[in-house]
């Protein structure tokens, strides 16, 4: 029987990781052939395939799949038809082609959703074919998960990084105001991790703010002229997808059919410089506006160790699981205890899971002075730990690339 | 005699490492007492100064130092006026109460004019104070140095960080274009870095557009349809300084009186939104914007070891031609050996340096197809090598911060 693995959904640093966990197991648990799938699963549906073990041979394949950002395989936004028995036949003629008894798929939400609807078909047609997910996404927002792989890494670049802004924006005896936009629809998990920064060494995010919470432009302008009587240079944390009170997201504030590009298109300003806008207005102080962009997604230079390590044993969990008869589970880490800190991965039902999403408890969210609270702390703090330093060919990182 | 030591204008990773070098070696040479200035020149006239040895009396103070991004003492964006003796009576003052010396100041073009004018004006007075500059800026823009101290670890973080968009660009199967915005109003030297990406595992920036060449959106647009042909996911570097050929910024292009925010104030769209929209008006492909922002000049957890080196050895030279006697010099960086890479530093007249400005040589730059040509490489490769890792407290980079 042979095994066949997926990656789909945005990218993190550590997606591969799991990949390489995944695959390294599969070898151990003796699967014949290591099948990948070239952009998830539309491109499983085109038989769009990769041998793992020819593309992974070289003797330091795995130590750099382990430091390569994104998703080795490709990846796809496809979600599977609730409706539509010819995909499903199709999907499992062609796994039953490749003599497939083991399917692992690497993702968020949307990807845990393709393994309970394939796990549920197959259990209706009475396959054999055993469907695991492995957990991925920088949002951090999956539910009956401690965290998800992937989060670790982006929240460490993040706070290194307000620790880097924080030092470059405080360097000139002048007021200003630097507002750092960080990912995040719906969770504010990632924003929160600007907190992380503040340290002896740092003054931190004077102001975090958190889709979890309705933004008041006012409020939020008032804290701002109440801070700089006392610090001038500000660094302010937002998350993307803040909305005030009625539901709109802040970036669409204001009279925004004004915002228009240079060639007639209704142009989204961002949601940090639509707040620079704002202070400058209000408060005439200088702004700067900076986005963290998909470069938080993928900063595997400055991964953490402790994300890499979790997310290659959450893969090979998910191979323990399926050659040990399961499926339609999603692998799960576990705290089981905090000091020291330690996680174990767990299978977890997928119908507890796909389709949920998990947001920051708003005890953890100190709102009044816009800051974070104690649990927050001790919940991230472990999740940034240590390094897994690049391998530097000509002074640059070096990836492992799937050549076409 | 004491010494002084300045730091002005924009951040680098590496400044801190140069004032490291001025720091440790006016100890060397027996400087009684060693000041900084806080915010440049500007503190100077205030008084606002700082005892160093105090400053820097930690076990572990000048290896925090050597990482720490941006400047150490504060900077300022302060240009001395050309006849205004009174400034410079109230300076000289200044000096003479501290009994200094030596005067270092680290910095770019400006600040080499600072040092210019106060030897200028010493040598007219008769002053025996030695004024010596140590240079520092992202831009590499100085001229009579092979390089600027800052340009090579600004250099590898945008090699980084181009390595890791292009793999998370390219995952899905699916036509796209990411447009990363770099810094450089006139020179290209940090956008023509983006070059450095592309190696075995890196299929590299697609296109490369620096300012040194005139930037032209019907032959952009068609360049990039071209390349789409065959490579549906693409990469493309831009100077945000890039210009059309009637010298217009291409931020500026378009009807951009259009481009108006929330509050009614012109809004400056980006060079990489524009061309952005630009590809999407034309082309229908979907496209991202990334702006490298501030990071690209205060990401010191991943400088160049190469360039932190060079910029403490640059410090220690100033200290040592300004006991040797010298005064009005900048220390350049003077490439002895290119095979092995080897650069000196080496004292420089002022006046051959000051208010000149130094772009890309256009016999590098390959324009009909945005690429850069041999001699860039292999003029850039060394800059970025080797490197510095962070000393890392709770899973950040730790920084030496100077309290109030």
């Amino acid at each position: 029987m042979n095994a066949i693995i997926g990656q789909s959904g945005g990218p993190t640093s550590v997606i591969n990781a799991s990949l390489a966990g995944v695959f390294g197991a599969c070898r151990t648990h003796g699967a014949e052939k290591v099948y990948g799938m070239r952009h998830g699963v539309q491109g499983l549906l085109k038989e769009d395939l990769v041998d793992l073990s020819a593309a992974l041979s070289a003797p330091d394949a795995l130590d750099l799949l382990r430091r390569t950002p994104a998703t080795f395989l490709g990846s796809c936004r496809y979600k599977l038809p609730k409706d539509d028995d010819a995909v499903y036949e199709s999907l499992f003629d062609i796994l039953k082609k490749y003599d497939i008894g083991y399917f692992f798929y690497i993702g968020g939400n949307d990807s845990m959703d393709t393994i309970l609807k394939l796990s549920d078909y197959a259990a209706k047609i009475g396959s054999p074919i055993r469907f695991i997910g492995v957990p991925k996404t920088i949002d951090n927002d999956l539910t009956e998960t401690d965290h998800t792989p992937g989060f670790g890494s982006a929240a460490k670049y993040i706070g290194t990084s307000i620790k880097e802004l924080v030092r470059d924006s405080t360097i000139y005896d002048l007021k200003s105001v630097t507002i750092v936009e960080i990912m995040g629809r719906n969770a504010g998990w990632l924003t929160a991790a600007a907190a992380l920064a503040k340290d002896e060494d740092c003054e931190g995010a004077a102001m975090i703010c958190l889709p979890e919470v309705p933004f008041d432009p006012e409020r939020f302008v008032a804290h701002v002229e109440k801070l700089q009587q006392s610090t001038p240079s500000l660094v302010i944390a937002v998350s993307e997808g803040i909305r005030a009170a009625d539901g709109r997201y802040v970036c669409e504030l204001g009279d925004n059919s004004l915002l228009v590009d240079a060639f007639g298109h209704k142009y989204l300003g961002g949601t940090a410089r639509y707040l620079c806008s704002l202070l400058s207005a209000k408060l005439g102080v200088k702004t700067r506006a900076v986005e963290l962009s998909t470069l938080q997604r993928c900063a595997s230079h400055t991964a953490s160790l402790t994300d890499i390590t979790e997310a290659e044993a959450a893969g090979a969990a998910a191979v323990k699981a399926a050659y040990n008869g399961q499926t339609g589970m999603m692998i799960a880490l576990k705290r089981v205890s905090s000091d020291p800190y330690r996680c174990e991965s767990v299978p977890c039902d997928i119908h507890q899971i796909a389709n949920l999403e998990k947001t920051v408890p708003l005890a953890w969210i100190d709102a009044e002075n816009y800051q974070m609270r104690e649990p927050f702390f001790d919940y991230a703090r472990p999740l940034i730990l240590d390094e897994l330093p690049p391998v530097y060919v000509r002074g640059l990182p070096r990836h492992l690339r799937l050549k076409d």
